[in-house]
C-alpha cells in the first residue's frame, strides 16, 4: 500500500480584515502507507465555514488558533484507502476534522464512520452535518418556538440561516429572512419563507424588517451581528429570545466595533441573549439526525449547496463565504 | 372622617439627561374622607428607585411614562387612617405603589395589607421589598449560582446589588463588587465581600477587576451597563450567565451610547445575557420572603439606608441616586 500524493492549504499570512486568497498557500504533503492502528484516507469532500475566520487570529477562543505555515483545519469527508485499524476497511466513508488537504493519514480514533443511507456524502458537510446541527440545536434550544410565533434570521441564506428558516415554519412560525440578493431572497421564498428581505437593496433594514414583523418578533437567530442586531433589538417583544450562533459582519473588523446602541433594551423587554456553539449541544444529535432525516424525506426541508472544485480553490471557496458567494452550503469537492 | 391635608410630587418638566429637583414641584392634593370600598391612608414612607427614571421618558416601557403636571408613583408604606372597606381597618400598615405624596384615599384594591412581624415597616421597601426580591429573583433564576463560582456585582451598594452580593456570599461564591466611594466599599467588606472595587479611583476597570478575578467570572449581576458591562464581557468564562437588572449609568444619556464592544464574545464563550424585571418572578415571592427574613434573623444579610425626611426633599432623595449619594436603599421618611 503506498503513499498517497496530497496536497494541503496552509495558512500563509494571517488574513487582516477581510480574507484574500493569498494569505493562503498550497503544499504537498502525501498520506503516508498506515501503520498499525492508522487509517489512510483520501477526501472527497471538505467543508468550509464562517467559523474558520476566528482561528485565522492569534487568539485564545473556544479552538485554539490556525498556525501560520501549518495546514488548516475543518470538517470534511473521506473515504478509506487502506487501513491499518480493524475498525476500518478500504471504501468506508468518514468525516473527520482534517479538511483542507486531498489525503491523509491519521490514528483511528480521528475518523467517524458513516452510514450515509443513502443520502448525498456531502449532506454530512451541510444540512446532516454541523451546520444544519447549529440551526436545529440553537433555534430550538434557545429560541423554544411556539406555533404562531415571528421569527427574524439573519443570513438566511446560508446554511445555517435556510435550515433554521424551514424548521421554524415547520415548528408553525412567521419567517422573516434577510440574505444580500434578489436570488437569493427567491429561493427562500421557494422554501417557504414569509418575508425575504434583501439588505442590501432594501433601503432602511429596520423600516424594512418593521414592515414585516409590525407587532414586533419573538426570536431572533443571528447569524451576521451589527445592524441586524441592533434591528432586532429594535423590534423584539418583551420576552423575546436571541439565539446569538455568528455575526459574519464583524469577523473581519480590525477594529473593535462598537456594540448596538439599543442593548439596553434587554433589561425593560425582558430579553434573553444567549450564545452558542454545536458542541453544547452533543447531547441532542440522536433527535437532530432523526428529524433532519425525516425532515428532508418528506419533503420539509430543502437545502442548496454552492460548490467549488478542487484543493487549489478552497481559499477562494472561503473568501466567497464573507461576499455573498454561497447560496446554501459552501463546499469544495475535492476527488 | 375629615380629608386629611396632602402634598405630592409632581413631574414639572421631563428630565434631560440627570435629573435636577427643579424638574419637579409639588402640589397639594388632599385625601377625601373615605367613602364605601375607599381607604384613606397616610404614607409613612416612600422609595425613591433608579428605574423610575425609565418612565420621566415619553416613551413606551414595560410601564407607561409618567405624565407631566400629574403626581409620580412608586413604592410606599402607609397606614390606614379611615377605611370605607371593611378589609381594612385604621392602624392597618399596607404597601402600594402611591408613593410620592404624603396621604391618599383610593380603592381598596390597590392596597396591600403588611404584617410586619416586628421589622422596621421601611424595610418593606428595601431588603424584604421589591429590591430585595429583584435581587433575590435575578440572581437565582438567572445567575444560577454554585458554591465556588465567581460573582461580580456592580453598584454593589445599592439596595439590590447589595443584597446580590450578600445571597452570592450565602450560596457559597467568591464575591467582587464595584462602588464609587471607600466608605461603601469599607461596608461591602464588612458585609463579606471578598473584593470591593472604588470604581472611581482604581484607575483602568478591567485591569482592577482582573487581579480580583484572575480566573474569569461565572456570573455577572449588572446594575450599572457601560464600562461595567464592557469589562464583565471581557472576563467572563465560558457559559458566563449576565443577570441584566439595570444599566444606571446610561438613564441619563441623552444620546444613544454604542453598546459593548465585545459583545461578539457572547457567540465563542456561549454567554447568556438575560434581562428581567421582579414582576417576571411573581411566583418565586413565597420563597423570597422566608429565606430572606430567615436570613436577615440569622444576622447573614445585613441592609443600610439612606433617609430623606419629607415631601418636599423627595426630589432631591430621588436626585441623589444618580450622583452615589445613597448606601444601600434610599428612602424618604414622609411622616
Amino acid at each position: 500500500m503506498p503513499s498517497i500524493p496530497s496536497r494541503e492549504v496552509r495558512l500563509a499570512k494571517r488574513p487582516v480584515g477581510t480574507p484574500h486568497a493569498d494569505d493562503f498557500d498550497v503544499g504537498q504533503n502525501d498520506a503516508a502507507e498506515p501503520g498499525p492502528g492508522m487509517v489512510q484516507v483520501r477526501n472527497l469532500w471538505m467543508s468550509v465555514d464562517p467559523y474558520m475566520r476566528g482561528r485565522m487570529y492569534d487568539r485564545p477562543s473556544y479552538v485554539p488558533p490556525f498556525q501560520i505555515g501549518e495546514a488548516l483545519q475543518g470538517h470534511a469527508m473521506g473515504q478509506v484507502v487502506a487501513s491499518g485499524d480493524p475498525g476500518f476497511a478500504p471504501g468506508d466513508i468518514v468525516s473527520h476534522m482534517f479538511g483542507w488537504r486531498e489525503a491523509l493519514t491519521a490514528p483511528a480514533v480521528v475518523f467517524t464512520k458513516v452510514d450515509t443511507q443513502g443520502a448525498p456524502i456531502e449532506a454530512f458537510l451541510g444540512i446532516l452535518g454541523m451546520p444544519g446541527m447549529t440551526a436545529y440545536c440553537g433555534f430550538l434550544a434557545i429560541g423554544k418556538p411556539k406555533a404562531g410565533e415571528v421569527v427574524f434570521v439573519s443570513g438566511a441564506a446560508g446554511a445555517v440561516g435556510s435550515a433554521v428558516c424551514q424548521i421554524a415554519k415547520i415548528k408553525g412560525c412567521t419567517v422573516i429572512g434577510t440574505a444580500g440578493s434578489d436570488e437569493k431572497c427567491d429561493w427562500l421564498r421557494s422554501v417557504g419563507v414569509d418575508h425575504a428581505i434583501n439588505y442590501k437593496t432594501c433601503g432602511d433594514l429596520l423600516t424594512a424588517v418593521r414592515a414585516a414583523a409590525p407587532k414586533g418578533i419573538d426570536i431572533y437567530f443571528d447569524n451576521v451581528g451589527g445592524e441586524h442586531l441592533e434591528v432586532a433589538l429594535e423590534l423584539a417583544k418583551p420576552f423575546a429570545r436571541f439565539a446569538e450562533c455568528g455575526m459574519i459582519s464583524q469577523y473581519n473588523d480590525t477594529e473593535a466595533r462598537p456594540g448596538p446602541a439599543n442593548l439596553i433594551y434587554v433589561v425593560g423587554k425582558s430579553l434573553t441573549i444567549q450564545g452558542f456553539i454545536v458542541s453544547n449541544y452533543a447531547s441532542m444529535q440522536g433527535e437532530f439526525v432523526t428529524d433532519m432525516a425525516n425532515w428532508i424525506r418528506d419533503g420539509k426541508i430543502k437545502y442548496e449547496e454552492t460548490i467549488e472544485h478542487g484543493i487549489e480553490n478552497a481559499a477562494t471557496a472561503f473568501v466567497k463565504l464573507f461576499s455573498g458567494g454561497n447560496t446554501g452550503k459552501m463546499l469544495v469537492k475535492l476527488s
